[in-house]
């Protein structure tokens, strides 16, 4: 039975992989969870599953927590802090995170550094800080399990299979809701409009970098350390029907994909029971139907977000740190209707070029990067 | 190095398979080809890789190649039973068997028994004798690696993957010529017009084969041996495009699929390099341009030799062994202009239905199933 912990339950990732583990009683026991400010929403997860703690980020939300689970014998804590030492427990064989934004990171370094294999849906944990993580995984031996759909596709498609014969990776992404706008338009998108997303429902900040697709250059720069792959051997296609998950070439010419319907409790199944395909009943992909699925290349000039993950990843360094904070803070601008959908990635690029670059940036490094981004985006006008 | 022979040479496998082995001059040494009548083809390849023997099929064919390589060290032999002896020579690494119909399966049993690995691209090997094979596999230690592109992409869908964790299995057929002709104009079908597949170059036979869609009734035989899945777990899906090439659903709903160009020096390439994808400049599939992948369900009514394939796998024993004779035969009856293109699966059922069931049929009950179809479909009027 592994022992897991759920970092951001009440979230759509933490919900589905609470699905997941309803599955499978016999398998997993729930040790932690950790929310932000769903109340509700989390006294409803802790009567089901029974964890040892709950915390919430916010104290309102916790103080909720706290008197509706009073029956019960769970320690509801509250704050930052607390979810750090969570994350901290080094009695636990799983941490599943998936929170949001670069607050992520830090938790799975905790965890990979105290040996815990994490299975991760936070992408900023390796744009920001690829280069601990991994240093830290060398040392302790942890395993990182994508749990992104994109991620956990090349990670199926790659089974089995050497790295040398590897010859590039292919992305896919649906293009979001803009794929076919006119770009001389995009300056006057809304936030509403860009937070209806065709294919997936997520939360916010991700259904927006959807919209940039600055999602899909986060996603190329968590490939390039989750495979050790060159920058130039990883490739975005457009494919706007999301059932391709993405694919790997190899050096003959042939390309594995992984496919199916757009559900998350898929790739979160896979993170949790890798590397079986254990038995359950998502909906299956019907070919009975009449299916059809197109590719084609991105829109550059429509998503400049894309070259900006991969100018952050050749400057090396510092710059996927500045690019992913600056992306956070420019997309809480836009979704208060602060700044305009085309000023995100304006934003962003400045930032790149603007920040004092480090070689091999250290946490206290990354969070003075951090607040200098915050700063820098806040002032920009 | 590995020692190679090919079965079938001047065939478009054979000849594929020379083009592969033509890229790795370190890893094979090419000791025996064989032919049927093609000594002009046979001559060239023979002065190019040097094998130590030839075997044409034809004698006439074969006096050609002997007095167009007189100034060479190679033995050119004739007739069948040579064939077999090569087949048969227990020091080889690799038979690559392309040789077209029933014809083929004595050499890949041959093989087999020796304890001699086969890249198999002759289809009927399985479908004759699926279970005379594996019994000389469990005895000798041997392995079947597939060509076919369909089963080289299950091949490499599974690979890494544990047998029981395969949900079903999805063979992607193109649909042929016909997919989308009335079905009532199907008995006028020429012989002309079923020469003329849309996206594979092949043999007439294959080619008829594939204009009925016996040859993914065919593949589903040959999948059901050659990945132990009940019938009921391998499913066809039409493709017309041919870039999928086959499909595996996991029991997570997962599904992993094998792509690329249509092209056979991939599948062919793997087969021979297992477990490699070892570096080669085969065309690539190009996402820049706008790709549009169709699936759709096969329309039994139009193709009825699926079903066909269906009730001689569920019927076991002989019955798959007599449906691929009838096959045999009454396409070669189509061939020469002499039934209709709607015979193929009259006679074909009616063989079925007509011959003497055998459980566990040996190789003489083999032959005489044989002799007894070919009479069967001759006075078919």
């Amino acid at each position: 039975m592994k022992k897991i912990s759920i970092l951001g339950s009440t979230g759509s990732i933490g919900v589905n992989a609470l699905s997941v583990i309803k599955n499978f009683p016999e398998d997993f026991r729930v040790i932690h969870l950790t929310g932000n400010l769903n109340s509700e929403k989390m006294i409803e997860q802790g009567k089901e599953f029974l964890p040892n703690t709950i915390t919430m980020i916010d104290e309102q939300a916790a103080g909720k927590v706290k008197s509706g689970l009073k029956e019960l014998d769970i320690e509801v804590f509250t704050g930052r802090e607390k979810l750090l030492e969570v994350a901290n427990d080094k009695n636990i064989d799983l941490v599943l995170n998936s929170l949001v934004g670069a607050f992520g990171m830090e938790p799975t370094l905790k965890a990979i550094e105290n040996g815990v294999d994490v299975a991760l849906s936070n992408k900023e944990s390796l744009v920001v800080a690829g280069d601990l993580i991994y240093n830290a995984m060398d040392n302790s031996g942890a395993n990182l399990f994508p749990v992104d759909s994109e991620h956990s596709a090349l990670w199926q498609c790659v089974h089995g299979e050497l790295n040398e014969d590897i010859e590039k990776i292919i992305l896919t992404g649906s293009g979001g809701p803009f794929r076919t706008r006119e770009v001389n338009t995009f300056s006057s998108i809304t936030k509403k409009e860009a937070l209806k997303h065709p294919n997936w429902v997520m939360g916010q900040k991700i259904t927006i970098d959807s919209a940039t697709m600055m999602n899909k250059g986060l996603e190329v720069i968590e490939a390039f350390w989750l495979f050790k792959m060159n920058t130039s051997k990883i490739e975005i296609v457009v494919h706007p029907q999301s059932i391709i998950h993405s694919m790997v070439q190899f050096k003959d010419g042939s390309i594995k994909a992984q496919l199916g319907v757009p559900d998350m409790k898929i790739p979160i199944q896979y993170a949790l029971t890798y590397p079986r395909h254990l038995p359950s009943n998502w909906e299956r992909l019907d070919f009975t139907n009449i299916i059809d699925l197109t590719f084609e290349a991105p829109n550059i000039e429509r998503f400049p977000c894309i070259a900006l993950a991969y100018k952050a990843l050749n400057k090396k360094g510092s710059a996927a740190a500045v690019l992913n904070f600056a992306n956070d803070y420019s997309v809480f601008r836009f979704l208060e209707e602060d700044i305009k959908f085309t000023d995100i990635p304006k934003i962003i690029d400045l930032a790149i070029d603007n920040h004092q670059w480090i070689e091999c940036p250290n946490l206290d490094d990354l969070k003075e990067l951090d607040l200098w981004t915050k700063d820098f985006v806040k002032n920009f006008d």
